[in-house]
């Protein structure tokens, strides 16, 4: 079975949407559920999302394992699995890491631009590296199978992780610094280290972390891919397009700002470009997701690498990733 | 296989009790998490379970659905299923159910004593009966599966939600009132009403509860046992021990007081008797639930109604509770 995957979007979710995802035949999408928000805060969105799967069970259910692609494919729906981008929904609580999980958080990023409680964003000057409470609360995630997803963090925190972490982790959403080179982007030594370690790496369309922006094209965009894959493996990377369809721009704000500061922060923006910068125009929706296979063909992908990069990879990872450890369960 | 069930227990939870649940041979037993906290509250109390869990895997684990009971004898353990005595937990937001449902409650009493924002509690001098949020939220609870417990509500709130509610409803903990007159214990029409529509009651041993209280005899409780069984149904009735071990007497105090009141109030106690009261002799603790066996017979209950009233009945109706219901799975 091919699988269909994006591991990372944030969209302003709407039947239009969903039924856009199954126009695109996605068989599984990571959302960002929750940035700046506290845990009440978080759990709030859930039941929004629970709102959703009742309204529109046709088009969507809640994922929580593996298996549940599967089950899209075979039911014609797709699996949401909810993922943090910042750590604010466990709070100060490690026992909250356990919960979350129980109610299907799958990805949570252990800092999102900022320092957070347990490691450094990748905005912050300096980067001392994992907390005290950042080393427990890896363990914690590896016990219970929630992944650490460092795509807003710096590059030491980061490597600290892939190296303290006892199981892959991921970077959901980001691109080669080399390429383009955005601080949200990832050195060399970032993307090597997390393919050595059997991490993967989603690329992202966003068009702060592309080539000239808005105007790169698929083909540079699939080239990127080809050279990312020389240094990760072809078998560690997916699609992570971090889609913000129909959000307004308060909500970019919000993304950047949260609750941490009194000025505007315009994050990876200006005060000339403050707004979500418009999709590039090969990529407007989901509706474009099986329209990467043929350019990645013409970088010179064989069928089996595209189909790995398109979601097979990451359907291994999910599998690999969202349960407790067999040696941990007694 | 035969099913050993208690559906009523708020002890003081230590490894020693752990262990008494094994010699007695407790398959699953419904632990009360929570009275007057807030959702938040029930969640670190959720935490602390989960630790116990960690800790205790060889003598616990966390019950979800009817097959752990099964899960529980073959592996030598207790399934835990959580369960709340008051709806504080869910707050004013229905989307909580869903939530709590998801982390394991599987009972909730719609009001504990006094008004809740669902129902009237037995102290209440006035029972208006169900709330418009009760009428709601029962029809949520019975979407999920989880089950209404009336053990602490008013006459009329609870005819309502026997009648109201799509699926049977649960009394865990409490006697019939013309055995013991205490206001807790349940009117010879709840009860007729309860058996009639699939619903289940749990015998109380908590002393207060007890004709001659903690002087109670096992051969007064067991004929009591057989009496209700004619009104309610053999196969409607199983324990619901109600035992709180090893708690100290500040517990009764917040169960009954809460944030409630700035006065004393004594529910079931009084002045002069405050505390916990003694349990009976032949009931001190987990280990005594097969001795009920015998004297179940010595009343003259069949060997199968004896199995069905120490847990096949309870097992029959977590199977048929705990789960969304099948109409209910698009």
């Amino acid at each position: 079975m091919n699988f269909r995957i994006d591991a990372l979007q944030y969209a302003d979710w709407s039947e239009k949407i969903f039924c856009q995802l199954r126009e695109g035949k996605l068989d599984g999408v990571h959302v960002t559920i929750t940035y700046h928000e506290n845990f009440r805060e978080t759990v709030l969105v859930m039941e929004k999302w629970n709102r959703w799967f009742e309204r529109f069970p046709n088009l969507i259910f809640q994922g929580f394992d593996a298996s549940d692609l599967e089950q899209a494919q075979l039911s014609g729906r797709t699996a949401i699995f909810f993922g943090s981008q910042n750590p604010s929904c466990m709070e100060d609580d490690i026992g909250l890491v356990e919960i979350l999980h129980r109610l299907g958080l799958r990805f949570m990023q252990l800092s999102y631009n900022n320092q957070s409680l347990l490691a450094t964003g990748c905005y912050e000057e300096e980067d001392p590296g994992l907390t005290r409470m950042g080393r427990e609360v890896i363990k914690e995630m590896n016990r219970v199978g929630l992944v650490i997803d460092m795509s807003h963090s710096a590059e030491r925190s980061t490597l600290e992780a892939i190296e303290l972490s006892s199981r892959p982790i991921a970077i959901t959403h980001a691109n080669p610094s080399l390429w383009h080179p955005a601080l949200r982007n990832k050195s060399n030594q970032v993307l090597r280290t997390l393919g050595e370690s059997g991490g993967i790496l989603g690329f992202s369309l966003y068009p702060h972390h592309l080539k000239e922006g808005t105007n790169c094209t698929r083909r540079s965009f699939c080239e990127m891919v080809a050279q990312t894959a020389e240094l990760v493996g072809v078998t560690q990377i997916g699609m992570g397009s971090d889609l913000c369809q129909d959000q307004p721009d308060e909500i970019v704000e919000w993304m950047r700002n949260g609750r941490w500061t009194k000025s505007m922060d315009y994050g990876e923006g200006s005060a000339k470009v403050p707004g979500f910068p418009p999709m590039p125009d090969w990529y407007p929706d989901n509706r474009a997701f099986g329209s990467l296979a043929d350019s990645l063909r013409e970088v010179g992908f064989a069928e089996k690498e595209v189909a790995g990069i398109l979601g097979n990879n990451w359907a291994r990872f999910f599998a690999e990733s969202f349960s407790a450890r067999v040696e941990d369960i007694k």
